[in-house]
């Protein structure tokens, strides 16, 4: 159950609208590791949590922080799309900066949401439930939130390069701040756990299950022997093992040949190429 | 620049078909995780690639073996789906299970794909862009790489319960394998990168940048105290500083108010709900 | 900025599992009119509203409990998903009706989620931003929100019937009871907002920018005059104005020609079919 | 069944081409409230009337129309792009105009359509069929009708403003008339099925199935008690009750807590986050 | 413009409900190669036609019919819903048959759609306007017509295969004889443009802008010499010149080296991996 | 099983950075009919393939030759945008023409993938595999193959015409003939497979499924008998019929009505509209 409190967690104010900007910062709302991201991500995780009552507590408590930011930047974008041009009038063609701007700025800003923000990237894509996951192993989601935090700390990075506007960049600053915290607080519990669990995920496979021959050899698929100097390859794996390079990997299975298709298929007759 | 050897990299045979099953094991063909989504994001990881010429060739590498993977699995598939009963006869409107077969598999596996695989997902749902990143920086898109090996292997692993077919498990022992390997190649890599640049990715963003006072904070936005007593949040953070707990979330921004949209918008009249 | 409390908004428990149900159950958390669909909306609406700060309140508040929700049913399909039978065993095998939940359910159910709720809909596909609306035009908007609740408690109404689980009809009557609220909500302030401004969406454009002659013209282009009978016809319009029966619509644009196109385009020459 | 007349409903031709607002108009032909969208939706609601006869006939005329509205429209948008260019000339490299016309056009009216039309939004996201419903119940269907013509008449008002092409100009006029009618026409047959049916949808939900106690609180989730002065929360609700104000809702359901996934499953071990 | 005719162009009654069945046919409704497909793909190359009256003539036609296949199918699939069973009864619960009907059909066209059609395929995912193409270049689109109705009628087929019932049979030996007059339609038309234009689509590419040394050469990237003994290799080529092998195509472009990033853009930094 | 050679199968290198035509490039990377498209055609085309071994080989050679081509454009995108001005500067601000650069280039190219291709199209849409098919039936694919390498070739041929850069012409140059030999190679083998299976796929369609006397109607659903004078209806059709032109087509089916919806579907009441 949740609430809702009117002041926004953090300051979300341009110092001046900038519709192009409003475009391009869409991206971190609703792109693939935009806001809605992050929070359908943590919430779905915290629901699917099943018996680590803490875990479940924490995916919680940050999920609901980022629908303060969803908040945060949809009401820096319509700030941003205040008193857009839009209008074609001999006064905007005679200026190019405004036309320039009409002819930059995402349409739909104008035509669909009034001046608001909307769902989507920044190219206008619609945000979609495929971005997220929440597999119910911890271990393995906790490393797909450290990657949704490393890859939104980047592109927050990134837009700061692209503006001046001392708002804008307050409002980063935070966002900045908070994707510091979660990649460190997904680490540390990713770290808890593999302490102990061990590191491969899921832990929980019998060893008899697998081609372990296979399970430590990076396979040289690509010409040249360049890949047999990764520095890391010299060290302990991660769970324990020793690397080993391939550097001619072979085929273990042989030329696969399927049946021919059951007449009641229309399938082509087999063998047409042969005749 | 690619070749094609016709052999497989390892045996994708089944026992006998099973076409229901056939429709489970889409998932890791062209689901969010399947094999696909590895495949092309190592390559496009590798394309963008700047500069930084072993992780380029180590991404191509494995990008060009999960390749070989989407063959095995597509030809996998094939065999469970041969001579799938998909005609309705007399006789199998007797036969309960030929029945309940032709109910449960993907209809588009006799209607669209004649008895072979499809780029879609378990419930058909195509394959898209949308699930893979490459983004130019190295740390975060292995930590991508990371979550997608530690998905994959999960996948594979809850698949390898849903069979007694022993052609299938042997394939999917190779997965796991492979798997293992990969999750352990990205992680000691990562360790690598994070030794050389630090831990929050990305590395270059000035101090001054961000709003380091909230940068290791953790913030109890659900009801309760739980998550002060999280393990993890004792120990020193990844990044070396200390974590703090808040267990009452302030608002730092204002209650934000939007000037009303110009009329050339035609939004609803400013108040109009106080009149 | 967002709060979350530990308990459910209302009991979400079933009598005993369901994974079958579980599956049909997803469309009103992630399907087109699901629970997802009319928080992200309501939330939308609200941060893009410019000053009509009551409406804007009470958007944050039905949207903050659409949250709650989604929670709820979430937390319901987890529970239905309770031990479902997932594993191909000798037992299972000989079991019919085992074997046929297994082909029933969302194999995602155990593949992906491992036993959690997705946010996709009854088929499997995912949630996406395209299914909500938020213009800025806030009548508009609240015809939106009075379509979703009205398709939401329909679908409501149609899974009661399709299961006898006394639990899982609780949490449905409590759902029932909220659309009927807030099909009446939104109705009540549409009839505020139209007294106010008028029927016509959106009310402030120019009588001179209309070509009204066909502003109120019921025309017929479906053969036979059936459609001159509507009872509704004979009645003033809703905007005050008279309805007109148009039995043979006309063409008042000619029949248009395109200009060839340029060289550089590469189309099919002009005039290809008369040499 | 169908035919085509080769006149066109209304005229359909600019003034002069403008590649950058043919860009723009798409949204009303592809894009979420298009015209692509009102005709599907009104022929699929038809095709699924069941025994109300005169009501599949309404939906039969105006879908019937819409198709005419999506060839006006692809018909003006091909001519908008007349002669547009594409061309990379020394000229043009000289030209701002044309460069930011260029730079500004949507890039597939050049590289797909070949300088014609294409059933997408003026962003380039493909029209799909989840922005539709036909449910099979007549008042809900037809708010949503309502909605639609809405949310068109609004983005058409405001492609309006955007252009001073008077032929543009005179095509919307008519879209902005046919729109005025729709409204009032799926207004008017709402009303007759409401004093039939009753307001809320489905009527048919017997009350028992519903918790009523429920059915008129407006929950007030947003911190403040700005919401309970609403003007219309001390009116009747259109259902003929009374609407109830609650100031500080409930948690009625207990705090869940799901049982530890089975093994088979693989999720993280349980109490995992409390060793 | 459009007209409506309420018969239908041929028969579309069941002998008895099927809902299973009618869950199967919506892939040539909704489907990437349903009636909805070819209806707009005709639809929208007709109205980017240039200066081919004739052509765009047939193509409007054409599309126009197929929108009446469009209401056929989705007549016939209501009425193969005819009272289907989705509620839970204790009558279901004891019969096997009902109860694997409810497990096979598609949720959504008991509980969205209310026993009518989608437009969706036959796993549910909505149709979208990525299926289809109207380039503006005659030829091209035909071959891409010529395309749609071959799988087209390989799927009308394949479903005759799926049902005995003489009602669904009758409908689809109409839909395979118009697919046979459509696949002769626009091979005809392919050969009368090939005839005129030449073979080779775009045909208006001059010489110089070609690497013709390349036009011709069959490259073996697939291990072994088993294509060198193709027949059609053999023979001229469809353009009339000659065909050519190439047993181990060379890499005519060198390894590429990409620049390092730009700070600001916070990619990785250069040889991170080397030092 | 696949293998990478570190060389590009020819050039891929610009003369000097644009990143607008890195945006408009991406059509032929990512969007409907871009590398991505044919390369997973032509892989699944093969992979599905039963009991005609020269033609998978023939599929598996052209495939694997695509994926070399995603690389070279990938690769040349990633050149075009080098050094890209995306920072806001003064001096850009100064800068009319690096203004211009920053709002026409696709924003994703600098926030997303730091200056790398992506997986999308020119708008920035994701590539999805509903663009594909792989049906089984080699004739109806191959004829799949001959439209995607029309249209392929068309978009080709019209970026060639949008930038004078020579080092991405001679890339393009290098497009255009491997297009060619492509339609050329897919014509060849339909003519192969017609001569032995006839034309119309699928050619085991027994005569008696099909309503035989519409086979090879041409239907004038187009007011006018232009259609009448087509050449080609004059002719023999491909499969050696005579055409048969129709000018006014009948309604073979009744006009339908459908039976009420049960009452546990809570549909509109049956004949509500005639009360």
């Amino acid at each position: 159950m949740f609430f809702h409190r009117k002041e926004l967690q953090f300051h979300a104010k341009p110092d001046r609208p900038d519709p192009v900007f409003a475009k391009k910062l869409q991206e971190i709302l609703g792109g693939q590791f935009g806001e809605i991201s992050v929070a359908m991500q943590y919430m779905f995780q915290g629901w699917n949590t099943r018996g680590n009552e803490q875990y479940k507590d924490m995916l919680m408590d940050t999920g609901t922080e980022e629908f303060g930011h969803i908040e945060m930047i949809a009401t820096m974008i319509a700030q941003l799309l205040d008193d857009a041009p839009v209008e074609e009038q001999e006064e905007a063609a005679k200026n190019p900066v405004i036309e320039s701007i009409m002819g930059d700025m995402n349409p739909q800003h104008a035509i669909v949401s009034g001046l608001g923000a909307v769902p989507k990237d920044s190219n206008g894509v619609p945000w979609n439930a495929g971005y997220i996951i929440a597999s119910g192993n911890v271990l393995s989601d906790f490393r797909a939130n450290l990657n949704a935090e490393s890859q939104g700390r980047l592109q927050v990075a990134r837009l700061y390069e692209m503006t001046e506007d001392k708002g804008v960049r307050q409002m980063l600053s935070f966002l900045l701040a908070r994707d510091t915290m979660h990649q460190n607080q997904w680490a540390a519990a990713i770290k808890e756990l593999e302490q102990k669990e061990g590191f491969t995920a899921p832990s929980t496979v019998p060893a008899q299950w697998e081609a372990t021959e296979f399970s430590h050899q990076l396979m040289n698929f690509s010409e040249g022997e360049q890949s047999a100097n990764l520095n890391w390859l010299k060290d302990k794996a991660p769970d324990g093992q020793s690397f080993e390079y391939v550097s001619e990997p072979k085929a273990h299975g042989g030329k696969p040949e399927l049946k021919p298709a059951p007449d009641y298929m229309h399938n082509t007759l087999p063998n047409m190429d042969k005749q």
